[in-house]
Order: C-alpha cells, then sequence, then structure tokens
C-alpha cells in the first residue's frame, strides 16, 4: 500500500529527515532496495552497507542519521518501526467472505459470514470459526474447535479437536494442534494407550509455526498464552504451559507438563524435560538442554561449539580420562606433603 | 460412557473401598476432577493433591489409601489400571461405514464396508483398508498401501505408497509413511537418487504421532514391530527396524539400516547413527547421541545440563584447554620425581 | 523395465564377466536379491554377503570380483553404478497428463498440457506448472509459485506462496516451502510481526525431504542453488543461503541469514547459527551445533556419544569441577617451586 513518508513519520511517531510528499510502497534490504522502498539499519554491523542503498528511506537511530544517503526516519528501535511500518506497506492478503463450493463444513458447524473458507478445506462437527479468520486449502479444523476473529490458518493445517484459539492467531502450514499427547502405560502385556481427553487452549496473537506440533492435554488442557511465538518444528507436548510472549526459535521440543514462564526465549532446537519449571524471562541458547528447573531470570547454556574432528576427538578423550588425571593430582598432593 | 464403580473393580480386578453403585462417566486429574469423575494418584509426589481431590473415586496403591477422601480403587499399578479404565469410559470415536462423497477413491482399491473414509481423503491404486478402519479428512493412502482392522488415520496423514499395517494402529495428523529414503550417490556431476524400491511393514498395536516421518527401505523394508509407540517429530530412515514394544519421545531421529531392539525406550531428542544397532531393554535420556552399537541392556546418557552461560562459557575453555592441565600435571610429576 | 547385462554394461562404461544376455528387471539387496535381480557391493564391510547371494549380477570392485558367485559388474564406484543403473531397472511412475476433476485450479493458474494435478490438489493464483511435472493429492500450489519441467510434488506438500524452482526437483509428503519466516519485533507491548515479504528460488535438481520446511525471505529470497538433497524434517529459516551439491541428513536446523557452500555434508541433527557461514566443502558430523564461522573445509563435530548413565554423570560431575582442579594443580606448582 503506497504511504507518503510523511504519514509513516506522524503515525509512527518518527522524527524524518527529508522529503515528507515522498511516497514509497515497498520495502527492501539496504542492499537490494528499490527507489520506492523503505529499508531500516537495526544494527551498525550492517552499516557499511548504508552507504550505497537505493532505499527511499531508511529507518534508523539517530546516531546513524549522519551517515544516511536518504531520507531517514529516526527512532529509538529501528526493528520494531520497520515491523509497524512494513504492517502498514505490505499488509497480509484479505480474503473474500464465503466458503468454498469444494469445501466440506458439517451441518453444526457455524462458520462467521465475513470468514473464509478455502478450497478443499473440511470444517467438522460444532467448530466454530470467526469474524474475517481464513481457512486455507487443505486445512482440517476438527470437531469442537473453536477459532476466534482474524485468525488465519494457512494451507494443510490440521486442528484435531477441542483446541480453543483467540483472536488474530496464525498457523502456519504443516502444523498440527490438538493430536493426542503421548500417554502410555506399560503392562506385562505391552503399551496401553492412555486415552488423551483434554483439549488446547491458545490465547490472542499466538503465532505457529509450519510442522510445529501442540498436542492435546492428557486430562486438563495443553496452554499457549497470549502473544506467543513458536517457530516451525516445535514440540509442545501435552499439559505443557507457555506463558505469555514467550518465542521459540524452530526444533525445540517441549515434554509433557513443563511449564514455561512469559517473555522467555529459547533459541533452536532446545530440549525441556517434562514436569518441571522455568521462571519469566529466561533465555536458553541453542541446542540447550533443560532437564531441571530454573528459578532465576538470565541466559542459559549447554552446548558445545565444534571443533575440527580431529581436535574434537582428542578433547572428548581427555574428558573420558578426567578421572585418571583427577587421581594423578591426588597423588602429587599426597607425594607433596 | 457412565459405568458403576463397582463394574470397573471387577472388569480390572481392583479392591474398591466405597459404594460400589456409585456411577461415574467422566475421568479428571486429581485437583480438577468433577464429582462424576475418575481419578488416579500414580506417585506419591502428587499425594499433596489427593486430600483436596472432589473426585468420585480415585485409583492408588493400598499404601495410600488411608489418605483418600473419596472411594478408592486398590490395585499395584494406578497409571496402567487407569488407562483401562479410562479407555471405558472415553472410548475411541466410532464412525460411520462409508466413504465421503467428496473423497477420490481408486476403482481397484478395496475398502471393508465397515471401514470408513472421510472427507477429502483419497485412496489411490489398489490401496486396501480393512474392517472398522477410519482414514481421516485430507488423508492420502497411495498406491499399494494395505491397512488392517480398527487402524485410525487421522486427518492429513499421507501413506506414501507400499505401506503395510497390521490391526488396531494409529497414525497421527501430519504423519508421513513411505516416502523415499534418503539414497543420493556422489558423481562427479553431483549427487544421483538412488531409487527407493522398498516399503515399510508395520506390526499391530503400533501409535505414530504427529508430524512422524517413516521411510520407505532403499531395497528390503523398513520395519516398525508390534506396539511401538512413536511421538511426533520423530524420523526412521529407511531399513531402520524398531523392535516390539519399543518407545520413543518426541523428536528422535534414527539413521538409515539402525537396528533396535525390543522394549526400548528414548527420551526426546534422541540421535542415533546409520548402520549399528541397539540391543533389547535400552533406556537413552534425553538428547543422547548413539553413535556405536549398544550390546548391554541399561540406561545411558550423553548430555550436559544447562547452567547460566557465564559458568558454561568458563567450562567450555577449560574443557578445550584441557591438555594443557594435562601437560602441568606431567611436568609436576617428573619434577617430583 | 527388464533389460540385458551387456546392454547395462555398455551404457554405463562397466566391464561385465558373466552372460550378457542374461536380463534383470529389478535390485535387490546381496541377501534377499532373487534370481532376476541386480545387486551391489559398495563396502568390503557387507562381502560376506556376497558369497550367497542369488542376485543375477553384482556391481562391484575389480578386487572383489574374484570372490563374485554371480555374473559381475565391474566399476570403481558401485554405488553410483547401481545408482544409475537402478535408475534404468526402476525409473519413477509416469503420471498421465491432465487435472483430476476434484482438484481446484485458479482460473489464472498455467498449467502445462503434458502436467498431471492429482485428486483434491489446489493450485491458486498466478501459479505456474512446467511439463511433465506431477503434482500430487491434497498438495498446494500457493499464489506466484513457479514450477520447472519434470518436477514432482508428493502428496500433501505445500507451497505457501512466492516459491519458484527449477526443473527435475521432487518434494516429500508433509514439506513445506515458503512459509513466512520468523521474524518478530520486541515492543513494551510484546511482539510485533515483521512481514515477511521475500521467496524462495530453489535451482534444478533439488530434493526436499519429508516434513522439512524452507521459509520465505524475510525480504530478499532464501535460495537453495542446485543439486542440494535435504532429508526430512529439515528447517531452513528465511534467506538462508544452501550451496549447490550440498546435503543435509534429518532433523539438521539451520537459523536465518546463514550462508552454506557448496558440496558440504551435514549429519543429522546438525544446528547451525543465523548470520555465520560455513565454507564450500564442510562436513559436520551428527548433532554438531555450528556456533561460529567455518573458514576452512574439513571434518566438524561436536558432540559426545552417550555412556552408560552413571559413568556419564561422574562424567559431568568432574567436568563440572574442573575449576577446582585447575586450583590444586596451581597450588602444587607453586608449592614445588
Amino acid at each position: 500500500m503506497p504511504i507518503r513518508l510523511g504519514e509513516l513519520a506522524e503515525q509512527f511517531d518518527c522524527e524524518l529527515i527529508g522529503d515528507a510528499s515522498v511516497i514509497v510502497d515497498a520495502v527492501g534490504s539496504l542492499p537490494n532496495a528499490g527507489p520506492g522502498a523503505l529499508s531500516f539499519l537495526s544494527s551498525s554491523k550492517f552499516k557499511k552497507q548504508l552507504a550505497a542503498t537505493k532505499a527511499a528511506a531508511v529507518i534508523l537511530r539517530a546516531a546513524d542519521a549522519g551517515d544516511c544517503p536518504t531520507a531517514a526516519l529516526i527512532t529509538d528501535n529501528p526493528y520494531a518501526c520497520y515491523a509497524n511500518m512494513a504492517n502498514v506497506l505490505c499488509p497480509p492478503p484479505i480474503y473474500e467472505p464465503g466458503v468454498h463450493p469444494s469445501a466440506v463444513v458439517a451441518a453444526n458447524a457455524t462458520i462467521d459470514d465475513t470468514a473464509h473458507v478455502a478450497a478443499n478445506a473440511v470444517v467438522e462437527d460444532r467448530a466454530r470459526i470467526g469474524a474475517n479468520s481464513s481457512i486455507g486449502p487443505g486445512t482440517v479444523v476438527g470437531p469442537d474447535c473453536i477459532i476466534g476473529d482474524n485468525c488465519r490458518l494457512h494451507a494443510n493445517v490440521t486442528f484435531v479437536r477441542s483446541v480453543s484459539v483467540g483472536d488474530r492467531c496464525i498457523f502456519h502450514s504443516g502444523s498440527v494442534v490438538g493430536a493426542d499427547g503421548f500417554g502410555n502405560a506399560m503392562t506385562p502385556d505391552g503399551w496401553v494407550k492412555v486415552p488423551q481427553v483434554g483439549g488446547v487452549r491458545i490465547g490472542n496473537d499466538v503465532e505457529i509455526g509450519s510442522a510445529t506440533t501442540v498436542d492435546c492435554g492428557a486430562i486438563d488442557d495443553t496452554i499457549i498464552e497470549d502473544g506467543v511465538r513458536l517457530d516451525n518444528q516445535i514440540q509442545i507436548a501435552h499439559n505443557v504451559h507457555v506463558g505469555a510472549h514467550t518465542a521459540m526459535a524452530a526444533g525445540c521440543a517441549i515434554a509433557g507438563s513443563a511449564h514455561i514462564g512469559k517473555r522467555c526465549m529459547f533459541a533452536g532446537m532446545v530440549g525441556m524435560a517434562g514436569h518441571i519449571e522455568v521462571c519469566d524471562d529466561v533465555i536458553v541458547n541453542g541446542k540447550g538442554m533443560i532437564s531441571r528447573s530454573i528459578t532465576e531470570p538470565g541466559v542459559y547454556a549447554s552446548n558445545f561449539p565444534i571443533e575440527p574432528v580431529r581436535n574434537w576427538n582428542r578433547l572428548v578423550a581427555k574428558v573420558r580420562r578426567l578421572d585418571k588425571l583427577i587421581e594423578r593430582v591426588g597423588k602429587l598432593e599426597k607425594d607433596s606433603k
């Protein structure tokens, strides 16, 4: 959507250095932005890209404005400002209300008149879909799922059953919400499946990535609070509780009944054992393994970075012989007495 | 399904302390169970929840019966007993026999009269679906797939081709069974795809989680024996053999031609290299890396738990300088002689 | 497809020891090959299987020919030779041109007359599908996706939007290409979604595994070069660049804006941090964590193999007390002066 720089500056409370009447109609990266594009500089690490940019305007901090060869929008948080402005310039697509003739909707499902149900989607018994929400092609909304307003389920999403979702949530393709949790009781005859009768409750403004799975609770519900952001390929097991505004990067796996606080950030491939807690404001670095509860905010890690394999194998061998070294030191201490 | 406590006790061989005529019609957790619900106490860790429960009855061990404020069902294995009783109280849904008009079924596919094929499902050439099995909406059963009796493929499952499945198996949404294994031969012109011509053979009573992938064999079949339980987001590569009653939690990845014994239990995110073996009754803790064969039953591990990042970075630095420490100890030993 | 050994030898430049008129019509593993099957011996590790094979012919190195009880096809690279010959014997299925009546194709999409669109597939606005390409059942090709010639999208694949693909590419079931990258800006009110406006550009001869996800770029495109092979359950974040002929085994996760060179090989479950680079010809062992750029070709690793849990816990405890050991050595050194 084309908009004048002056309007953007006013709407998002930036100082504009440059011609307020210039119109931008796209976003662009500093190296590749075209003449009608808005760009941003969020870190001085990328400052060398600034001088050569052909963008119409760049969002940046006051300290960087002197080096900006184009119009500048000055703000303390260029990335957040860019996010807000980009949402104006590149709004999400709007879907025509209505149900595609190839979609199959149960007679007792309720679909708001303003909602969109795409080709070959399936909406099952007692499901409800709110105003302006869109259900992508091939997506299945199972029995007793309740979806609020302005939600978007992309193509080939599966809501299995008993999932309740607030407003303005996004579910990416391949995500599966509300499948049975992994509950099995060992008996002399092998595993007996434990029926999973809980549901999934999701707040407002939640985004769930591609191929991410959020299981139903075993008895009570699995809970994802407001504003949570889950990247792709994440596993949320039954009865996990994810606190508001917590974000996880791709490949994390959270075991059953784990409780995660608010505003936590897990980098990719973090694992968390079941039945433990992480307090608010905890950051875990990539591939970290949370095997005990964390009660203090802060940054945590547990991963070794790669090394050339020869060095690494030597290091592993030395670690495995640490007991020998400890013995040798003990002997030296004894001898020196 | 409502049932009298007396009937449950008799059917599952428990001692009942309380009124046998009381009817239960649901399950509940100790803190949240309503007055018609059956609950259970599987670990004394949760005993403090027992006193306040409003459940109609609680399944527990004899040792805990004295503290039970409600009717008690006494058993040695409360969790397994709960699983059995919950399957009576909350039986899986029953599907009407028949093929939904929007489903597409190949002329030469065979679908039992009692089976259910849901909206927008696709059943391809020569596929066979057994008695009382149900194929969920959007699910694709590819060519030459043979599905036994009483199986359930949830919504948006994909059986690619040549998958054979026994009875009473469950496949959750987003799971993919029978895709090509990862076979590539390096040549001077780049990778050449190695045709994957094997299939997948799955026994009885197997459950496969959401977004879990089980590849076809390269030449011979990939094999999953009876009673195996795979959680979500697990990768089973070509020609893997998973022994009966083995269970894996979410996020495990098993490389090609790995052979896993019976009754093994892998916690989440375990990795296993290809062409090696794990014997029966092996337990591997979360994030463990199996890079050599295991020939002795037992519990195995290889993961560091997280620490505050500052401590962790110091620890890594010290490990990397272990050779220096070893040298210093060597010098001390030499000097002390 | 049946073919004479003599023809195979000639077509792929092997020496044939045995009867050139023998016809093979299948492939088989050494232990299980039937009398009309072609087999191969790629590693002397499997040589004991050679003596008993019932295959019609075996592809192997000259050094192994003396032990071959059947006709032998002699080559320096038996596995690559097998791959080439197996592609002749077991060619991929051919699909009838045309769009299945249950598929839904946008009026402004362009589908080549020789292409195949299967049951319940959906092709959206402005999508283009090239000659001899096949779109599997339940697969969704989103707006502005351009697919070249001789590509195959298996069942239940999702191309979300703005994905461009060269020729001869394969996408396995459950893969999701072109979903939004994970872009979120923190504000005092929580996360603001950063619109993801880039696309995905994929070269020729690329194969993408089941449940693998390749996200759209944030502004510029995510790029997968020619000949790349990605196994199942891999995450490729926004703006990642994967160089030609690089292969990754299952479960890898590559964070945003990572740049990977040509001909790299990542084993399973490798993680790579964002905004760093790996040069050409780098091999990373299973579960390795790439947290810094790699500038030298070679083999890298960072994972501890499992041990019995008791040994492992002792080892972890010793590592955590390394500072104490270092202190003790320091004291000994001081005392010895």
